[in-house]
């Protein structure tokens, strides 16, 4: 086979070989279920523990707020589902409910696993806002503050979004909330750090955040696991009943080889985070500049400098993304026009089209994300073929256009 | 180390070579999201349908019916709250409900993951009929139809009992369901086959459910996955929100090692079952028949005929299971009190006191569970060790007995 290059880290990375040796253990000889008493359980309770201790480290968490669940997706719902029902109680049939509906606050970027949360809790009666994000995509406190009532419990914003890197200020969110929290109201703050954490630091101390999604497949760790930090005190109503695991927060036999392979991703993203960043910031900057200089009609998507160093979403004018991306794949080069969640719509990106750009943008965006595995050679290679792509593409659009104004059938 | 014996595969199985071998290319090489367009997406998504087919397969399924999840805890969770809360939407807040609030009927003897799922429903409103289970363990047809009410819409009882192995009338059960659906009622029939299924037959068809869970980890295949089968046209509220995946009914990337690993051991118990089942029955009736012959004041918990060929709950009299677990333990041979799900509890059983049994024999109960692994020399080896085991802790018991009768003070 032909020579592939992966440029689509933000929607997931190949696992790691420390990753994959850490992991292996437990997917032969030390099998047992870590609820068991005996020596077999004992061994992989103690795997699970490490783990849980080097996620800690990695967001400077107690190791018993560390949640772990079967990704990000998971975390997002417990974390949200989670803390609306711990406070308002659900009720099927019969009820004669007095309570104010509890508020909600997100911004207009969210993952599909926070906005698909919200607006699914909006059909059961609770309140949503959506900020808007403006041309940079990055959420004003100004604006959240505005939004805040007194029937506000819960502010999910993320940390960073999947799709174009914009960081938002989550540390001012956090102040903010404190604040309310200050003067009395119970309010609380949720962060979807999943493609924040290993790229930039990921502290819940400083961003004073009560509940953030980590998702491992994203930093180097197989698919199926990721945690949701829950500060100590908040409490959650569990989504997945069954057994006493995770403190009763989450049922269900642990997935032992899965959580000691994101521990040691933990880690190794924790020890390597700076050299890891300017690595991705290079080989970024390196390709997004080229990109500007050399092909015309192309605009960079969402803020510039306040942006994880792995992503660059470019839109090219005149194109359909999908086309693009189709185009690259065939030539073995790996991108994508938006959330992997997403794929199979024919929607354009809702990400983009909420910078204002309008629908031919949004269209026209892909994002290239990089990750440590990418070299500058891969780089100029990528360059080659999107120049030539992008030149093709729009020679059949013209050449369509031409087409259309002067069908055969008038010649 | 001294040599381990493993009688506790009802907690957890090994992961089988083959399995790991189908599964080691998505921890390397194939690393992409089954939902990315491109080349590296689509080498995961053919693994996931591969799955999907023979997990169909071990079920007699469509594989459009085959939902993955986490793991059985998750799949019993969308089952229950899925099907209840996709006809009687919750509220949070503010409502003038005015249906008639709905009913399920159960049984005494679930797995905490169905059984947490109910009493949480019982909550908010939800009506639960628990059905007994006398001293054979086994669910009375007679008390099901007597249960049934114009309000029950699901009826969730399991298809084989993780501490005593008892086999349930599920077929019986399907057509007692079909016929109340013909005469125009809206019920529905979910059974935990999670530790059924690999040990007897377990064909959908056949059962006449409409939703069925399964856990891989429990088959030879890793912790983390597991699948609910959802009959075509059975609505479900999607229990993690996000992406697309899964038909929509349960979002998150998918975890395409942990699936394909899944799919390799659903095909594999499909193609050994009967000779598997011919090799645990063996072990275990030899086992079994050697500990009432030669322990004195034994009984074996659970019908002795329907029930899966892989487990033998024994009660032995005067003792404390937790203490008869930990000296075998010491012993390097892994046992237990019952479900991993419930450890770290002080409680006796809540399956074998729904025996009617009394806490005594509750206490004095382990779960011995075969697997493939096991041979007839570890069955000697347990034997002895048991043997011994079961005496000293008697006469430690016997001699308390005499010095509580004649304390020291006294003498």
């Amino acid at each position: 086979m032909f020579r592939r290059i992966y440029l689509d880290h933000s929607a997931t990375t190949a696992v790691a070989p420390e990753v994959l040796e850490a992991m292996m253990p437990y997917l032969t000889n030390k099998f047992g279920n870590a609820s068991s008493i005996h020596n077999f359980g004992q061994e992989t309770r103690s795997a699970v523990d490490k783990a849980r201790h080097q996620i800690a480290a990695l967001i400077n968490a107690r190791p018993s707020e560390v949640i772990f669940t079967s990704g990000g997706t998971e975390a997002n719902n417990l974390a949200i589902r989670g803390l609306i029902e711990s406070r308002f109680p659900t009720s099927h049939g019969r009820q004669d409910g007095t309570a104010a509906p509890p508020h909600i606050i997100t911004s207009a970027i969210e993952h599909p696993a926070v906005k698909n949360v919200c607006e699914g809790l909006e059909k059961s009666g609770v309140n949503v806002n959506y900020l808007p994000v403006y041309g940079d995509g990055v959420v004003r406190l100004a604006d959240l503050e505005a939004a805040i009532t007194d029937e506000t419990v819960l502010i999910s914003i993320m940390a960073a979004n999947n799709e174009i890197g914009t960081i938002q200020p989550i540390e001012g969110i956090g102040r903010i909330v404190k604040a309310r929290r200050e003067s009395g109201q119970k309010i609380y703050f949720h962060t979807d750090a999943v493609q924040a954490a290993g790229k930039i630091p990921v502290n819940v101390a400083e961003i004073g955040c009560d509940l953030l999604s980590l998702s491992a497949h994203k930093m180097y760790a197989p698919k199926g696991v990721g945690c949701l930090y829950v500060r100590r005190g908040t409490r959650l109503s569990p989504q997945s009943l069954g057994g006493r695991q995770e403190r009763g927060i989450r049922g269900g036999t642990e997935p032992v080889a899965l959580i000691a392979a994101f521990g040691k991703a933990g880690e190794m993203a924790a020890t390597d985070l700076d050299k890891n960043a300017v690595h991705l910031r290079t080989l970024r900057d390196m390709f997004e500049n080229a990109v500007l200089e050399t092909i015309p009609d192309t605009t960079v998507n969402g803020d510039p400098t306040h942006r994880l160093p792995s992503i660059s979403n470019i839109s090219f004018a005149g194109i359909e993304g999908e086309a693009l991306l189709i185009n690259l794949d065939m030539q073995g080069i790996a991108v994508s026009t938006g959330s992997a969640c997403s794929s199979g719509s024919l929607e354009p990106s809702p990400v983009i089209r909420a910078l204002g750009h309008g629908d031919a943008k949004a269209r026209g965006a892909i994002r290239f994300s990089f990750g440590m595995g990418n070299t500058s050679e891969e780089i100029g290679a990528v360059l080659d073929a999107l120049a030539k792509a992008v030149a093709n593409l729009r020679q059949l659009l013209t050449g369509k256009i031409r087409a259309d104004r002067d069908p055969p059938g008038r010649r």
